[in-house]
């Protein structure tokens, strides 16, 4: 098969790497400079590289401000408009497709365009490597070990969940907060001690550390002043993120907040994901 | 708070004991010939005991028949039409109101009927009793340990979960099925092997458990033919069941259909799933 | 290789299965009765079947009263006594040798004899299947789940160690009692509670299960008047045990006293662990 | 209780915290450049602080070379001679006395001494620590995540069985190697893949991950030259650990010898680690 991947990050490197192994033929633009991919096929220009594909890829998330494809590899600048009015008649893969994006998709172009972000599987699988890049920053950030620390996990969803399994798997004492009776069930069932939402104030001062999940503020200034002193806090949502980052300083609490973590702690993992959920979709 | 109990098995028979422990006030209607219930507050008439109540609380499920109340401990025969007419302003708990019972239920009586069986919260505890009774029968008929033993879960919903992590737990090499990618994600983030349904005819020969959750028959004669000849086939699924099983028996495959399992195996702990989801029921 | 079974139990019985798989040829003599070696060698006088052998493996252990070897699947009687007389330059597998066996061991008979309940990898590996059975009658024996229960287990050795970690694995709250500081600290970094022998009084009366793997009586009088009703106590150790049971008795505490579970639970296995053992010890 | 806390690094900075925490009065000599104990009672002679004290604690290990007390918080240099001349009639813990150091002691200052790294309850417990930091290095130094990667920990002792559990809880396909049969049988009990030392060579070109936990080089040349390129291997052992580095090296493989962990990753568990053995010493 013949492939574009055009732009992006460390993972869009690793999974040009993969797309070679498997014998597929992998055109670049946009990736010249970085050092992993000297010696592969870079083109000069997007259009070589587009006609030759049955599959274009590009970066995921395709763009910060809506119009600059990222691609953290190039001194090149790829303009979302561009991309969209040149590529034609294409399945083409990226992530979050805002409604500021979708005004340059032009449909008499007739690309099938696949948001790969909203693929639950990938989303599930992406949770693995949050987590664990979570565990990683409690580890160098702490004086002490997870193993025998009391965690507690806000938010029993995708991240919430693998996270847990994976503290209780060190050896913390696993707490997890829900809103929910059904996921207080599903914590039980997992056997990790169940906070209600209701309850989290009488249980706040006990922690070691504190991981977040939920994208609003669930540690507000009330729930902050509850927390010990060394509890280490680890926000994982996404903007606005779930504490009070500003109150947390002034109470000298010590926060992270760590976002786009599998890029970062795990590309190749990441990537990996990617082209397992790519190669589904075409079940 | 003054409560009725009326009928049912040995749950609720663990249920009044429950109530009474925490400060309720319970009269019993249809449990006299129960030894463990022997001094509490039987009472002759249905209506001396549903006068007094502002909870009444009745078998779950309802009826296998539609029309005779279930009531294992008693020689009286309660019927369901005759519940419903006597029973006014109540808040009524039970489980499992078909379509034919419905019929009974009068609007000017007034009453506030709960189907607990429809609560997700306890669907969900009710697979840990479950689980655990699939393996009490797995160690139970078979001449190996499940420990090292390879085991194939058949659907990754509320019981696959928490089977597959038990069967972990215990030592066996977990593989579960699925359709959806999805779920094959989700099994995978659970670190046991994921085996796609299309994929299913190529792994069968290698099990010595299978365990099915799955609501229609997956395990058909050309899956039957497959497995090896001394797996032990256990079927958790609810009518029709998940195993052909006229075909597994031709084929000398040892086979067993269990249902009903956590009034069987933990009476106990299943009255207590029922009496915390009715407390978080008036939240 | 040519190989004689000479009587014993289940676990001989499946031995010789396996033998066979692996290509040996197996004589049969004290077996005829078991309907699973229907058209195996049997041979009708022992002398026949150990002229063919290299090796010879009888029951294991060898004898309860140190004169009639275990048989359970023939008629007939085969005394220790004769058997080490006849038997001479060959490899015997057995197990339990006692002192009153050893003086009808001829040096001049030129045997090599093997205490297969000697060999420590053999008795590590035997706490797999008690650990399961004991989990079985645990499940069998309650009206409430392993899950969410709280296990004590006394004793932190090889049953213990691996009958923690199941229970762990179940979703039991784990509690290990030992008197070492250096077992405790084992406990504690495996996750469990950890409770010193010193402590235990005080702790007795929160358990749902007692598993005991000490072979002196721990659970005496004083003990046993600590712990709650409707508590399960399963003693797995050998004689003398280690609860009081006619103390227990009296005290209305349920007991059970469970031996030699592996050939019972799963004869299979237990086969399997002493093959794999014979088998390393040509190394 | 009165107690003298004299040189030492991070963990006894923490372990002084500890012991005032627990209503001890601390005095302190060679550690008054760590912030962390501003306002403690530093003492300006070490003869003032030994003087009030029933118990002395000093650096542990004690010294690198024999001569100097190990005290990173100081500008003063603490011999170890004189302190063993000027301290008479104490309890003292400190760790790692070697034979050069047992010249300086004499018996009629009537010491008593307590080589803490000798308590076999410490060792197992400095494992949690150290198992737990070389997976921080391993999440650290690695593109991909351990949940789904192939680890193989050489040796199984204390640190081995601690680093397997911990590996296996993230999510990690666990492969656990010995020498000794029973080391084989414990490998296979806790579930993980089991391989004889015989068979290594056969295995190693399948791991993401190497630890080593062996304190002599077992990845020696004919060993490395198996290795997979992107395989990272993190030596645990102390001198001369257990890879041939520089031949590792040569072949481009990724190598971490990461030495006393404990103190580096969580000086805090560590502390109470010391501070716990110190206590159960007095049982």
């Amino acid at each position: 098969m013949n492939i574009s991947v055009i732009g992006g990050d460390s993972r869009l490197v690793e999974l040009v790497k993969i797309l070679e192994k498997n014998k597929n033929t992998v055109f670049l633009y946009g990736l010249e400079k970085n050092e992993k991919l000297v010696g592969f096929n870079h083109v000069e220009n997007i259009e070589d590289c587009l006609e030759k594909s049955n599959l274009v890829i590009t970066s995921i998330p395709l763009s910060k401000d809506g119009k600059i494809i990222n691609s953290v590899f190039t001194d090149k600048i790829i303009f979302v408009k561009d991309f969209f009015e040149k590529i034609k008649n294409k399945k083409i893969v990226t992530g979050n497709i805002t409604d500021e994006i979708k005004q340059y998709i032009k449909k008499e172009n007739n690309n099938e365009i696949i948001d790969i972000l909203k693929q639950e599987e990938l989303t599930i699988l992406n949770a693995i490597p949050t987590a664990e890049g979570a565990i990683q920053i409690a580890m160098e950030k702490s004086q002490i070990t997870l193993h025998g620390s009391k965690c507690l996990v806000l938010g029993f969803g995708r991240i919430g969940k693998i996270l847990a399994k994976m503290l209780s798997g060190i050896g913390a004492k696993v707490y997890c907060e829900a809103r929910k009776q059904q996921d207080i069930a599903w914590i039980k069932s997992y056997g990790y001690n169940a906070i209600h939402i209701n309850e989290l104030k009488e249980y706040l001062n006990e922690f070691d550390f504190i991981f977040n999940t939920i994208p609003h503020v669930i540690l507000d200034k009330d729930n902050l002043y509850k927390i010990k002193k060394n509890c280490l806090l680890i926000d994982l949502a996404s903007k606005p993120g779930g504490i009070d980052f500003e109150y947390a300083n002034k109470l000298g609490l010590q926060t992270e907040w760590a976002l786009a973590l599998p890029g970062k702690v795990a590309p190749r993992t990441a990537a990996e994901y990617i082209y397992g959920t790519i190669r589904n979709l075409s079940y």
